[in-house]
């Protein structure tokens, strides 16, 4: 340790004692893995092959964890279903893969309750009640780290927690949801609808049975919920988070999203901005999860199958982005992997501190400012385009362009209109009264292009 | 602090002792700065505009300091040339930020000698020296943070050490120099000689009066080695690293790689390999700076300008990509103001500890195997392509493609051949008789084909 530079960019640095202190202690750090599913395998593997690593894997916790054994864990692992053998031993870092808010928020409580930290890759639960958990981890002076909530493998909550802590972020953007990622990628690429898209998903492995969560934009909002408290230091409820479907996207919005230079991608976003009668910053939340257009050029265009990516912008540093696998098994593992050795960490040096930013608390809105893309099926028949261009103009809304596919059939024409920027709570007005129009064959699709 | 999620996705967690406390000694952190340029500014300028933060800037060192001076930093604010007045002070931090290797080292370790931890943007010095620096921060436990030395503003240093400490790296590629990138593109976008490209980047500001430290890939190289520290866990010297000029790149060259459907990038790459007679892992390290062929697919094809982009490559977490501005005063000074930052937490904690993972000393060499592009320039004749294709079979060398724009000039015609997959060796040993071929107007520039 005396010439080498030991790959501490950050915090290694700090002195610890002496090498051989940091040896000992180093061997000190029991882990229990409560969930042996595909992440909790992957955890459980990780720390099996790593070497070097002083953390040490002493319990599994699974229901009918008879049928989850696995021979390639030392025999010193204790099995059990019984979360209080975990609580009673002498673990000292809990780590929930176990998904769910009940009973995962009472077991964690009672972990932290009984002097142990904790690491979770539960993102609905640290949406739902994450400051509570982090107040009792305060008070019984533990930790709950929760990297592996957003964005599976990418490291992106210290990099907001840490790597851009000198900045003044304002906005976080990104593709949070991998299974929307892949459904959306597959429409546009093999031309199929959608429900067909979501079908090789599931197939794949990419989409649940049960795909609503990931569809309708519920979990991509409790991670962008994660998001703006880490690096917005918003108090935002995911529940305030307007969340839109992707399942209206049809192969046909490609082509004409192509048209304008443009892709379609669920697109999650949350920006500060100033009230507009006030000079304080930072008073409104506009934040949405939903399906959206976004240039060909911009790196959200890019991300392909169900990799993830954010965009972070700061006052100071610009943009910055991170990107990488957002789900799987091996990477979500690596990201609980990074909070157990963080845990360490702070653990060996007692308690640890931070900074604690000012909580905003603004008021949240999904009104963005923005071009619009509606796109209509119609029994086509005289007059339409001029009913629909009454309604806008009555509204004070600008169209941009009217785009028609050559060679649709007459009883299902889709075609589009696009519309100069405007708010997107005028859109919803007029197409309230669009949408009786008797010549729809179905509501019109309407997507704000960023 | 009870109910509010407090913006803490890694450390803050970890239970401080009390909300009074915590505010107390968060007062508690003074700042020098040593160098007081561009990035010096910006980082007073964060120091000085940021709300909440518990930073306070007492100390500003410049040579001719009185020329420096400005009215937007406080009056109480001591303005100084003298290096003894920031050691002898109550500072807790000093800022190094003024670059070069020589007095820097010298006061950086008194600085560390007289208990005060140590923040640098300077990544000749980490490169040169910073195991020294590290192993005195230890013994005087203090620490030294570097995260401004690479990639500027990209928080890649704690993403690697932190964020993915869970996975196993094998491989960081990635841009990391601006100014190469910059002009690179000036030539592919704008077909003009390298000569005017580096001009316009001159005057511009993205490229130094003397540019040899980026052209040549040097600047480049000690960030390499610094990320192979990190990441990689390996003790690499940055003079051990090939690093080859992209001078020699013209626009030529570019409308070749696009018909391989390839742009030609200034790229850094540490790749760790098993040593192909034993099964242990990563005793061979792949390192070099150097301009090469990357496909237009690829994200380290796409950065614009003088961003800069990393990809870390991991046996868990798969590839991890991290972007954004590598250089530029306020980004850099948001990687320093970052660094500030986690110097105070850990202060606050008394020591740190960071698992000290086993370094590897692997051997270095840039004998990488891919394809590779050789363009000639030659005065025209028959039997040209029989010459070359005889020396590259004798070598056991299989040519892939050869390609000739149509057009150009006899006495000066640039073509292509494209060789499949083998050693950069074997094709040195080829050009070394290639080259005294009395048809070649210049010597072949030689690329590899990632």
């Amino acid at each position: 340790m005396t010439s080498n530079l030991d790959s501490t960019g950050r915090s290694s640095a700090a002195g610890a004692q002496d090498g051989g202190r940091q040896d000992d202690c180093a061997q000190n750090c029991n882990v229990a893995l409560v969930g042996f599913g595909t992440v909790g395998s992957s955890v459980a593997r990780i720390l099996c092959e790593r070497s070097n690593t002083h953390l040490r894997l002493t319990h599994v916790l699974n229901r009918n964890v008879a049928r989850k054994k696995v021979d390639w864990l030392p025999s010193s692992v204790q099995w059990t279903e019984n979360i209080d053998d975990v609580l009673s031993s002498g673990v000292d870092v809990v780590v929930e893969v176990m998904g769910g808010l009940q009973p995962t928020e009472d077991w964690i409580r009672r972990v932290l309750a009984s002097g142990k930290s904790v690491v979770t890759a539960n993102k609905q639960l640290i949406a739902h009640c994450g400051p509570e958990l982090i107040a009792l981890a305060r008070q019984m002076k533990q930790q709950i780290q929760f990297g592996a909530s957003v964005a599976g493998g990418v490291p992106v909550i210290s990099g907001l927690h840490e790597g851009l802590a000198g900045d003044e972020l304002f906005k976080i953007c990104g593709i949070l949801n991998g299974t929307c990622n892949y459904i959306l990628s597959q429409i546009e690429t093999n031309g199929v609808p959608f429900a067909t898209a979501l079908r090789e998903a599931q197939k794949l492995g990419f989409a649940e049975a049960d795909p609503t969560e990931d569809i309708d934009g519920l979990d991509a909002r409790a991670k962008l919920a994660i998001l703006a408290r880490v690096g917005l230091h918003c108090d935002v409820k995911a529940t305030s988070i307007v969340a839109r479907s992707i399942s209206a996207i049809d192969a046909v919005d490609f082509q004409y999203a192509n048209q304008l230079g443009c892709t379609i991608r669920q697109i999650s976003w949350a920006e500060l901005r100033p009230e507009s009668n006030t000079k304080s910053k930072g008073d409104i939340l506009f934040a949405a999860v939903q399906p959206a257009l976004v240039e060909l050029s911009s790196p959200l265009a890019r991300v392909e199958g169900s990799k993830n990516l954010v965009v972070a912008t700061g006052t100071y540093g610009g943009e910055t982005v991170f990107g990488g696998h957002g789900a799987g098994g091996h990477p979500t593992a690596v990201a609980v992997v990074s909070d157990i050795l963080a845990v360490a960490r702070a653990r060996q040096c007692g308690t640890s501190y931070a900074a604690q930013p000012v909580e905003k608390t603004p008021a949240v809105t999904a009104d963005f400012t923005t071009k619009h893309y509606l796109r209509f099926l119609v029994k086509d028949r005289p007059g339409i385009i001029a009913s629909l261009a009454t309604i806008l103009s009555h509204c004070g809304i600008n169209i941009d362009s009217v785009l028609q596919k050559p060679g649709c059939p007459k009883p299902h024409l889709p075609f589009l209109i696009t519309l100069e920027e405007c708010k997107a709570s005028l859109v919803d007005q007029a197409l309230q009264q669009i949408n009786s129009l008797d010549f729809l064959v179905q509501p019109c699709l309407h997507l704000p292009i960023l």
